[in-house]
């Protein structure tokens, strides 16, 4: 039985999703939810997702939501190939990368915390602004944590892309979207380029899903 | 040796490494970081940790950092008693629910974004209104999340408490303290009281810290 993603072609939470399955070699199939038209805030879509979010993974009857805990779910059904380092420090450190993105820029510069921020002041760029800033903030503190890169092949953490490469892909492509300044950032721009050069990865792009606009 | 845990006492993802430590009956030394003074922006806890946020965890000569990946790693290190359950599918939705805290509500109120905010529209009440915004919405999705109850006891998963309960109770906190209506969410209140009930929980409370102040 193959899992169903419901996402979006430029969601990063479903993005990441998308990079974790090809990687895995895990066929789905895809539901598109246009977050546009507020397709994720219908009843329909919130029975499945009580949150209204992106992405939901629709296995074996039942529907997990939460990129972290969908990806966490990938990795220990199909463990390979690997996706977390075995040695436990080397994922603790994963994982932190994961999560500074993942809690701590990403969450921040959505869509739904922008159009507030824009309601907030009535300001047409208060929204870019703050995206650039919570990103830029962000983005230094990464640039340090993988000082000096510990991973070969220009990969951020061990010999091969890891969740690391899964969070980074989207959060950069929202830093561009958004023109943060990229020049202070060697060190990420370097694991993205190598991250998207892995097919699997480069399959997940938003430009080449079926909803692409 | 002893992991040494750099926090504050009122940080609610300090907050919750305690929780899981003293559940583990793991013994940890405490070095408080005095967030209203900055301490975690000063050059000395930034070495520690580029973020300059707390919690880090300091073990075996390394630095863990982000609250997730500590929580996975003192799971994989003191497997008992379990605060992740073993089926898979239950393990992704208490997961789950710890992201939509993680993610989507604890870090859009945090002070260094409410901070932004009152700066932004240099209105006092600004802070605290976002705040009850964003917690009421993350809220109102987790109240769906665990309805019917899933666990005995009154806990949220399964027979005993979870990493579930480890971020409710620091939320719940922050909720009542920006004077959240918590009317709409019985099962989340329930399910605090239960927590708050279980003495390696209610050690960890920040009334009970040695910097509460």
């Amino acid at each position: 039985m193959k899992p169903v993603l419901y996402g979006y072609f430029r969601s990063g939470t479903t993005w990441r999703v998308r990079a974790a399955l090809n990687y895995k070699g895990v066929a789905y199939d895809y539901v598109p939810v246009n977050l546009v038209k507020g397709e994720q805030s219908q009843a329909g879509f919130k029975a499945r997702n009580p949150q209204g979010l992106v992405p939901a993974l629709e296995v074996e009857g039942a529907t997990l939501t939460q990129s972290p805990a969908i990806l966490e779910w990938i990795e220990e059904t199909w463990p390979q190939p690997a996706l977390l380092p075995g040695d436990p420090m080397l994922r603790a450190k994963v994982r932190a990368f994961c999560a500074a993105i993942g809690c701590d820029i990403h969450p921040i510069q959505n869509l739904r915390v922008l159009k507030k921020v824009k309601a907030l002041t009535g300001a047409e760029e208060a929204g870019p602004d703050w995206a650039r800033h919570w990103i830029t903030l962000g983005f230094e503190a990464l640039e340090e944590m993988v000082s000096p890169l510990d991973g070969a092949g220009g990969f951020l953490f061990g010999e091969g892309p890891s969740m690391a490469e899964i969070y980074l892909m989207p959060q950069m492509f929202n830093a561009e979207r958004f023109g943060v300044d990229l020049e202070p950032f060697p060190k990420l721009v370097a694991a993205n380029a190598a991250a998207q050069a892995v097919p699997e990865f480069a399959a997940a792009h938003p430009s080449r899903q079926p909803d692409a606009g």
